[in-house]
């Protein structure tokens, strides 16, 4: 379920953008009685994502344009695949098409990028692939959607929903010990407290101070392994900074129980999606 | 110039996003008086984008923090070069840091891929590398701004900014001719007349009309040149769909005046900038 | 079509300065269940404007209210026509009443004077008689469209839109041929190049410096006639300061392309009309 | 005083309808660190009101640009007097030029017309000259304030400030005498009870139930006479409707405390105000 | 009636506070196509409040929510008694409970209490109790409403919207009898002048300069009464300060016309209100 | 650190709300020019809590206003103590008056309550009172911070920042168990997963599902007494639900993790504070 109060804003921005002063070509050129079929198709292999989107940005512009859909969120479909279908006005089909597919192309292939992380790991591994704070600017709540559908999951939502210590909360703190109690001490007592370390000595005071999560922050594998076998389980290991495809095999067998990838949405290439009118 | 009224809707989103709770960790950890300086700093070559964002980003989250540009706005610089510096409460430099560096890394890799682009083409070239209307939600000025800073031109701002009739819009008319007509009759005397066509015949077309630009869809080079022979000056040409890196020398040499690239803002890879914390 | 996105917001802050807190008279006169039928109507002769604008105001209210439309937008009429119905609650209807008629009168009483204005020309002239950037603070695109309704043409929507280099440009960037030739670098190869001149040899210099519309600024009909045989086709003319009615004829055989009127908006006396319950 | 927090929103509203994309022009042809002086001045003889609006216009554009006031808001100018002094940066300067004009020409236009009514009384007359809510959308405050700089009074501000029971209310309520009754008793014990009536009848009506203020709808000066005999101090007239300024003086001798006049917000010419810069 | 422009500002911004990232919990836990029916129910003896809120609250989540009302507004009911029914998606039910809930307790409190005062009064009494501004921020209309609902009148609105006279401002003018002279003059004249006095000598002031209604700030009831006789229905008297349902009927028989009480809004008690799900 | 973005919408729909229209008593009865000194005092001993958003508001309506502290937050004070003073322009201090209070008001009262509880804690206890999610609407971060000033702690901040599984997604489910299954699998791992029981044998199924944390509601004392037994550090304990002050010692020594309190936030009285001027 996708609650559009999680994402309005940005696409109210998105329309405004695009439509502030009108279609200055679509008015010029179709009659206001014209009526139009449009289905969205995929232009390649791609994870789908962004149908809610794709209805809400035409509803938006005119209530009345019907949207029937064609595939499942999150589900992988091959070149040529009809998507999603809206008939209506054509006036109104034309002018939330461009931003309808801005959309959903990026939250596809945000989709697409995630599921080929999650494919990468070994089979029947419980290591999860995770998003970052690293997302597209409005688009947090979306863009962390379209990890899930890719079979991802998420990390903290924002600063304020969750304890992740990095090294200057260390070195403002005095240390990871008293870092972890403080935050301990200020959280809810919903929330886990997470410690980004860069060495297994700072693994081990942070396992000593009783972090829940430790975030293993730009280590090779050799040494992510060596920490997984120091912390025994005390706490649940993130590896996290320059994961790639390739790692994520060995990462999980590494015994980490989170892998977060930054890439998935700062620089995941959009799915093409073209609409075709009947 | 980067005037603030054109991003500071999609900033304080962004703003929003992360810090509408607050920051748990920095609360807890960071004492209210510690000061701190920090240092943007260029992990890779990039072209350099988004200072007066970055600037803006603190200054929103507390006034008193000083900002320094070491870089230009465009500015290719290599690895490891200081892009700009934040002095003042530590606590408020944490809480902007990921935001920031959200819009910067975005915009630098906007502008990073646009200078190749631009770079492609072949010495004193006089067509122009364009962007299109396929921008992130809510980040269009600032992506169009990001891509002048590469070095690109841009295309139309909006639907409501100037004429660009697609095949639909020629369906629904019936005809190249008559679509023409009536925008040239519905826009404002200050716009040219855009029209896509995707065939040599579609071209004829549309010179016979008056086109003032014609848009060449997903043409190969043979017939972009063969195009280019046909208008023979009359209209502006421009060529879009598919083009990659490698085609951009030839179709400038084709004789195109402007080459619009979706991918320039839809799929540009984030510029890797880190802030380092002196 | 008039795309609600174009005019919620203003709309939207009409509905807020009036009923914020409510309506006091209505609340305590008027039962809940009264029902109510509304027409409104023209006290004179008018060019009607704004149906979409009232029928959205009620809408806002409550949608349970129907709406019914008796004229056309930009259909001329006289004194005591009926130009649309609402049914629904009493209370609604009263409470969106002056809003609704705020909105109507401007727009029918931009239109009206634009009517007006292109009536003036004289039988089958090409001239064009468009707006300027000189609307209400907030009615950009509604009193665009009014002057459109009224058979005027729009000139550009904002500072974004297209370039129209004045004075002040003129003499900070050097000269008119300097400017004209940074702004054709700037701007979007869709967009024309238009210069304000205020003489003869600074017409010259526009016209050698490529311009593709020159506004004459404040010149007599006499001097006007001057800049037409000598630009001799080379580029579009647009007088502009100082219209009146009487002058429209003159201007238009003079052979202007356009003559932009500031009064279409700002000064346009508010058209008459009232709501007349049954 | 006029706090920003009363007008703001349409102040946001305007430049972001201006300037949403920037200013091409002026970032084509003014150079970043080019500086400017513009002047404010009066093109004919006008009641001067918007001082505040034109300041902060700039202000919010850019800070830094320093604003000098030559006139009183509210005082009558000769053609040719400057108003206002803007020095600043010079692409803000002229970014922020027509937003501020259609401001301050909208504003000293309510104010001039307002005086013209005012100085229609005679001499040392009680009665006073006030709006009413058919206000520009989004400019009720900034009107309002223009009508007093003019040197008239306001009416109620909205729908929720002030009790006026029209003849909808009472045909409604079922009579003047609920109607007066029920408002009194809903209406906070700050507020008077104003109602309407179109005859004499109606009048007695309205005294006999206590109204506080009796609005007389459309009377001719002789009615309104004799309204002012019958009334005799029992409650306050108001005249409304049809008001020209050739009828103020006999209007305000038959005896009425308010005059109330549409016409001074929805239809008073633009004042003519020009920038000119050093 | 309860116009939805009058609380949606504060509805959304409260459904953001706790939706803006979806919910974690119901979207793990129950399936998307589960529907459920819930009964909101008092958990004690309260006057019912926010019907109209509560339906608004659902309806924004998920139009589809179906509503139905058991209690009118304002009336009186036990424990244990249905007042409200939503049936629809379950996950969209649970997602709106808690802020349905916090808007309702809080109306339903303050017309509680409201309540409470309006039966202190002796039977029979014409005094009304009032509200004040002391209301919670953002929820000024909703609150107002809730005090009517319990019985009581609503005060004036907000700063704008009528003429209360404090100490400060009788200082800064110099007195009680310039204050009113001054307010009289500027005030619309559908307002009622209102001073505040702290004594019986500053009553007599404010009396012989004609304010329409009296303020007796913090005075005990014998001074009220003694206030009362020296008034002798000259202008209306409000008591205020130190209000306790103890003190009304002695104060309502002192012969005052209002007697206003802030901690109808500021210090309600939540009513109890549960949702139950069949 | 209060962070002005996680409280300026609702601080400017409190501003919009009283002065949206001006101060109509100030502008008539204070001169622009006159200056004021104003302290905000404690009526009564309270725990202050406010300051930050005293400060802004004042800063919201004029710049110039300084701000004096003379309480830390958290602080207790007795009657009579100065906590801010404000001096600038009195119009702008008498503007500002009642809004700021409304805020300072609610937060102190908030913790003033919150401290209640948190010394009714046994001496050197371990147990931590925090709130809820039934905050003021609009409130949510205001009131969390205040609860933090009181010395409570904060639960979850909201429905997408951390999992509290109730009898209704139980129910949905189907069973305790799988429940917590689904939301260990879908929440991050950053986030605990909190169960509500409301029988001890409920707690055995949350405990062998592996609950991290859970909440016991309305279960009284003695069963608390055996939960906590039963529980035997497995999981973290929170008791809610007809938490009175009374309940506090007994409930933190049956050995519960948490207390969270409601009213703390729908309840709290609002604290006694004035504002005397010079």
């Amino acid at each position: 379920m996708l609650l559009h109060q999680t994402f309005d804003k940005i696409l109210d921005l998105a329309l405004e953008e695009d439509l502030a002063s009108g279609d200055m070509t679509t008015e010029a050129c179709i009659p206001p009685a014209a009526r139009a079929v449009a289905h969205a198709v995929a232009r390649g292999p791609i994870v789908v994502c962004g149908g809610p989107v794709f209805e809400r940005v035409f509803a938006k512009i005119d209530p009345s344009i019907l949207f029937e859909s064609h595939a499942l969120e999150g589900e992988r479909v091959e070149m040529g695949r009809w998507l999603w279908t809206v008939r209506g006005p054509a006036r109104a089909i034309l002018m939330g098409e461009r931003t309808a597919l801005n959309f959903v192309q990026r939250l596809s292939g945000v989709a697409t990028r995630t599921r080929a992380y999650v494919e990468a790991l070994p089979p029947g591994s419980q290591t999860r692939i995770t998003d970052t704070r690293k997302t597209s600017p409005g688009m947090r709540a979306l863009e962390r959607y379209a990890v899930r559908m890719g079979g991802g999951k998420n990390h903290r939502d924002n600063l304020g929903s969750a304890v992740l210590i990095k090294d200057n909360h260390i070195a403002a703190a005095g240390g990871i010990g008293v870092a972890i109690d403080r935050a301990r001490e200020n959280a809810p007592h919903t929330s886990r407290i997470e410690c980004e370390v860069d060495s297994l000595a700072q693994l081990d005071e942070a396992l000593a101070a009783g972090a829940d999560v430790v975030l293993l922050d730009n280590m090779d594998t050799e040494t992510v392994r060596a920490a997984a076998k120091r912390a025994a389980g005390r706490a649940l290991l993130e590896a996290s900074g320059g994961i790639t495809l390739e790692r994520v095999r060995e990462l999980a067998e590494a015994g980490v129980h989170a892998i977060s990838v930054g890439s998935l949405t700062h620089s995941a290439p959009s799915a093409d999606i073209g609409l075709d009118f009947e």
